[in-house]
């Protein structure tokens, strides 16, 4: 009955832009899918069908103005929304009614896109974790989505909505598409606005998108930066010069991690792409005590309204994050900043020698129970460098949860990322 | 009587918490100030005397928490205030109350200072003015403060509070106290949080100050910053390799522009400063226009929230400024944005061979009249590059109205560019 729901983003806009389809159509199909499953997931903060079905009827009734024309889309809970509730993913915030969407809420909304609803997010995008649970574990035993962006990354592995906004201050798109098997895009830093989203780091907060397929994630984040990310030529991996990269953390990956790295390295091989080892130089292992130091200090200028009105109302994590922060001085921050940037330097130069760089996404499977979402360490880095960022699901681990890798192109190299992630997914059973 | 008014800021503040001065004294002092001059300046959105003198009791009945302890301070109108109402300078926002403070106005009062009120500021921090004239124009021939932070720096002009909040984007710093002749220091880019500002650009958006002196700015913005920006030693010119730099728009500064930078130069000379003829790279030329494309490419991102919901609320020029902002693609913003990565590491060399540069401030005087705030063309190439600048009042021009140079230090070398504005202050009659 509903075969469309299978059809790519770019395909689904275009045939209700015809009037092929009616957008009506498609946000029951996918209400059907949230009024199903969303009892054993929790992946909404507010979720209201009614009103998805109301800005449906009105896209129906009018031109067709925007590329997204009638995509029913996720929107993180960090983002602000006119419509309904923003929580932030704090009792702080419970209630509250922004007077405006978020920056690109809005462009989503004008290039035509529905909004299902909000998605669960951590607590101010950081790590005490909402009830979302990781919809490829079994409900006897639950697993983390991964988080910041909790809710959009189940969303999309459930099926609920094929486009979900997230953010990445740490790791908090990365990581839960890794752990729930979706694709996470994280755009160059600064690619999409950050107006209206909760700050947590202005330095690192990046806007970006979970989605079912490489393709949709570029489709929707092209439309609104006006960025030409169109589909790759098949092919696309013939002579790329691909740079694994194991990162000082390797130690910290695990099995399943190491093979999904190995693994898309061969794939990509054997699509004719030339692998090297990429080595970091020294000063790179510096970068995640970098990024915690940067993270912490603007978290707790960022928070200091809520500091004062409200102490009591964050959790004993969040309050020790804003206490370090605090114990942080701005000598320590500016030492931090200028090592990011003599690093973002370096890294630059290490395109003239790959294309790409492949690396591995998180230490291994979605850690068991929803205690905590895991642990960023191995996106931090490149939050940090504010490069280009793609998450490829490739396979399972030993547990049945899906793995990936992360592909990260040159600042502003977005079209050629995704050209290459594409190709990985392409080599994917 | 109130000689106090005279003292430095820090040891206004050393004073109250010791118990030697009351802040309601001192905010009374203010008051009163406010009382004799606004209504010829109109440099406040909100004022209300019974508001500042309670913040006044309140930390005259409490302990001393902190560094700014009891010092009154105006908040750009740009940034919220959840006890005040917030315009942004634009009628969409009339009447707006804000659930929290901004966090530059929290982390300001949570260091003891005492919110006066708020100042005015153009639309949106663009181009549209407010009502405030310049305090050091004749009454019957006034003349632009500048902008955007027109009402902060012709309140510090007038005396009615030694320190107060701006933001600089384009030139919203510098270029009003240029033209009302007070200091204005722009911290390097990303120093002091932007939560709860109305974005405009992101990448540029830059909190700083307007201030009497230069060291009340550096003890302003040090003790929220918790950077060490303490007064230098006098004699701090010596040996000062300080790079003299006319800019791609040098024919398009006038002679009072012209005359104060000679003069700036043979003063630091005279205190034993190396001076020398900084010449920029060609790639320099296109800076200014990279910085007019990514503010505008920015801002019709970060108002795609109000085009949707009152696009009828806009002023022709800033309708004008989102549109031309529609028009620029991603691909030419991402062009704008390295080159800007390109010349941040290329100016960042020069630094090898000078200390500091100095650089005109604006074309010339205040413009007549108040119909417009002044062009930003000497400041735009510096919020882009985001280096720590300093504006420093050196004399009058043909009108008698102030001009005064531009410092830039490196970027993170506040102390340092603060420590050389400091030592041209000196020089000055």
């Amino acid at each position: 009955m509903n075969d469309f729901l299978a059809l790519p983003a770019r395909e689904l806009a275009a045939r209700m832009a015809r009037r092929e389809l009616s957008v009506q159509a498609l946000v029951r199909a996918y209400i059907a899918r949230i009024d199903a499953a969303e009892a054993g997931i929790l992946a909404w903060q507010h979720f209201d069908g009614a009103q998805a079905l109301q800005q449906a009827r009105q896209l129906d009734a009018g031109p067709a103005l925007g590329a997204l024309h009638g995509l029913p889309i996720g929107v993180k809970d960090l983002m602000d929304t006119a419509d309904m509730p923003t929580t932030y993913g704090s009792p702080i915030y419970a209630g509250h009614r922004p007077v405006m969407d978020a920056a690109c809420v809005a462009m989503a909304r004008a290039a035509g896109a529905v909004v299902m609803g909000k998605t669960v997010t951590t607590e101010f995008a950081t790590f005490q974790p909402g009830p979302t649970r990781n919809p490829r574990a079994p409900a006897d035993a639950p697993r983390t989505p991964g988080g910041s962006s909790s809710g959009s990354a189940a969303a999309v592995a459930a099926g609920m909505v094929p486009i979900a906004f997230g953010t990445q201050t740490a790791g908090s798109i990365i990581r839960p598409a890794a752990y729930c098997g979706v694709v996470g895009y994280k755009p160059t830093f600064g690619t999409l606005p950050s107006a209206g989203i909760k700050s947590l780091s202005p330095s690192l907060d990046t806007v970006g998108v979970l989605a079912r397929c490489v393709d949709d994630a570029a489709f929707f984040i092209g439309a609104m930066a006006r960025l030409p990310l169109t589909p790759p030529q098949a092919g696309q991996a013939t002579r790329l010069r691909v740079g694994i990269c194991r990162t000082p953390h390797w130690e910290r990956a695990g099995d399943d991690s190491r093979r999904a790295l190995d693994t898309a390295a061969r794939w990509l091989e054997g699509r004719g792409a030339v692998l090297s080892d990429l080595i970091l130089p020294a000063q790179f292992d510096e970068l995640t005590q970098a990024q915690i130091d940067i993270m912490a200090y603007e978290a707790a200028a960022a928070f200091a309204p809520e500091m004062r009105a409200r102490p009591d109302g964050f959790s004993s994590g969040f309050a020790a994050l804003l206490a370090a922060g605090r114990g942080i001085d701005g000598s320590r921050f500016f030492a931090a900043q200028a090592l990011a940037g003599s690093a973002r330097r370096a890294f630059g130069q290490m395109f003239d020698s790959v294309d790409i760089v492949l690396a591995p996404s998180a230490p291994g499977e979605a850690p068991a129970g929803l205690g905590a979402t895991g642990d960023p360490m191995f996106n931090r880095m490149w939050t940090l460098l504010g490069n280009p960022c793609v998450h490829v699901p490739t396979s399972t681990g030993a547990h049945g949860m899906p793995v990936g890798v992360t592909l990260i192109g040159p600042c502003r190299g977005d079209a050629r990322v995704l050209a290459a992630a594409q190709a990985l997914e392409r080599c994917v059973a």
